[in-house]
């Protein structure tokens, strides 16, 4: 597939010194986005479509950073040549969210003010904050309307809220493996990780020396965030066998089962990748999610989109299950807009949305093709 | 319920002196197992019911210790006079499981060879092993043939090990929400949870001061567990709103919802009442809990059990679904055992089995009482 994606690709870096007024109230005094673009914007510059990543992502979605990388983006699949996310026809932008880790303003950034990493005196950042650093990202652009939106889980959170705050600003929107309010146990998942990082030593109150993170706590928080990304079915197939290198029990208190080493390794590369502050930030933020706030219904709040709408969701994601899709898509129909909507089968659990691009692809392309044919027709009348 | 319940009721200590070979091969010097009794054993010590508890239950399954406990044992709407486990026909037996941390031999006991507590030099115990222990006290108690063996959960492994090895010591098996082998993600939630005990430093490979436990660790576990008993319904119920005193956000990475309280709560308590050694010995034997071990399917392991089952599951339950009592069942039927198998509606999830009393009472009570009738009428004849 290397050589059909979008090649070596590079991070790029937007810093925005317009003070961002957060939705806490707080003043972040700069914003930086770290994004990568795939493709090109052509001249009417309506060929946009911003990609919004989930809570581990971050800007790289596509291509290699170099010829050494042994994986490319987290969303190669979908973003290239011919792909899901055409990038001959359309410019494909990511960007990491505000609060990340990997490179925007977050909890690892220098504070202006004191010269030392903001950590945990960087502010609480919703959803709407995020958003609101990416309509600053796309005005430098030079992008009026974007062709569309689209993202999974976290990802589909800023979608949605791209629906309700900026309607103008995007002509259709793709949500998967998403919810317009993060529900109980959801939260509860989330609850439960922060504690684990919060109740490590090691975290020191967040000011921790990023040489000497809370790696146990963080550690723990992914394994748990795991399982809830995977159905039985496909936890069952990635973990093999029950023990192993061996079919008896050990006897001891030790990890010994195949799931044992599965989720320690699992644990171990997102300790490589990410931070843990970030991490307490990016799950606050989904927490917070609830498109209903202030409103008295998910059709209220998004009373002024009125646009194409194409919402998928998997059989077997108990994290953001299908009738959470109901939910947003029973709003918009509603409120007028049109929409396409699919339970798509796959045992993946949430992770399908990362993983069957043969399902998606077709139909995403015909929503974003579609779209181009009724603007061309209406523009030739 | 507490004037019709059992009363007063006092925790008794058996001590076997014999050697106790474990399924790992190593040797127990002596086994002592904390057990309560309820109603009569009858004069032909036929009417004997033992009742197998959980992963955090323990010998006090019914009654009070005192006139000031706030609340009776942790099945006392199922045990008493009148109640499923009805104490004025039945002789009934609930005892703390091996490597438990109340009142039987675990990882607190006293190592006679050194006079210091086993910690963790306790031996890894099975399933297999819980019900040994149990075989020497019904033994010590002069019962032949119990009339019944009844447990939900963990309890219903050690109900399953009980048909499987001591077919002729029992006359009927009840199975609530259990399963015959434990899950992948079942596994996976027990690997968490031991993982955030043995990285809390306080751990101390296990040699911890108990004045000084790793609260944190037994804290995270028991949180991932809470949320695995419960349904996303009755998280939601019990969680109230997203926030605790207020309908708005606090922006700060300090706990601040409902379930955050929620959680914190649950996980206080298990801390006053559990020892986390004890949590790593429980879960390590249920993870290895699979009784096609050996053998080529559940049938082959249940060859010896041909008596009558009743199995019941909630439809909430995703931890122990009914799926998974099917397969019981199937293998039961297909050994020539009568079985009587529903699926309960429950909103309570997993915890169901502790909950839901009055669904469940007149299924166990007809269950039980048929078999009386059954077997005074061969009497008679």
């Amino acid at each position: 597939m290397n050589q059909h994606g979008v090649g070596i690709v590079h991070t790029q870096y937007f810093t925005s010194n317009e003070p961002l007024r957060l939705s806490s109230g707080d003043i972040l005094p700069e914003v930086t986005l770290a994004y990568e673009t795939y493709g090109t914007l052509n001249d009417a510059r309506d060929n946009a479509i911003l990609l919004l990543h989930a809570l581990s992502g971050d800007a790289h979605a596509a291509g290699y950073h170099s010829v050494h990388d042994r994986k490319p983006g987290w969303w190669d699949t979908m973003v290239g040549p011919g792909r899901a996310f055409d990038t001959d026809k359309y410019f494909v932008i990511c960007s990491n969210v505000l609060g990340g880790c990997k490179g925007s303003s977050g909890p690892l950034t220098l504070n202006p003010l004191t010269g030392r990493r903001y950590a945990a005196d960087f502010p609480v950042v919703t959803i709407r904050d995020m958003v609101m650093a990416q309509v600053r990202l796309i005005d430098m652009l030079g992008i009026a309307e974007l062709h569309a939106v689209a993202g999974g889980s976290m990802g589909g959170f800023q979608a949605i809220e791209w629906m309700a705050q900026h309607p103008s600003r995007l002509n259709r929107a793709i949500l998967l493996a998403t919810s317009a309010s993060h529900q109980a146990q959801a939260v509860a998942w989330n609850v439960i990780g922060r504690q684990a990082i919060m109740r490590d030593p090691k975290w020191c109150n967040g000011y921790y020396d990023v040489a000497d993170p809370p790696c146990d706590g963080l550690a723990v928080a992914r394994m748990i965030g795991h399982i809830t990304y995977l159905s039985d079915a496909s936890l069952q197939h990635r973990s093999g066998q029950r023990y192993g290198t061996t079919t008896q029990p050990a006897y001891s208190l030790a990890p010994e089962f195949e799931i044992d080493a599965y989720l320690a390794h699992q644990a171990h590369r997102f300790n490589e990748r990410f931070d843990a502050n970030s991490y307490l930030y990016i799950t606050k933020a989904m927490d917070y999610w609830d498109i209903t706030q202030g409103f008295p219904s998910v059709q209220a709040a998004l009373s002024r989109w009125h646009k194409p709408t194409c919402i998928l969701s998997f059989d077997s994601d108990w994290l953001y299950p299908t009738s959470e899709s109901l939910k947003i898509a029973d709003a918009v129909r509603a409120n007028g807009g049109n929409v396409e909507i699919a339970e798509l089968h796959s045992t993946a659990g949430h992770d399908a949305f990362l993983l069957e691009y043969l399902a998606q692809t077709p139909i995403i392309q015909r929503f974003l093709h579609a779209e181009v044919i009724a603007k061309s027709a209406a523009l030739r009348v």
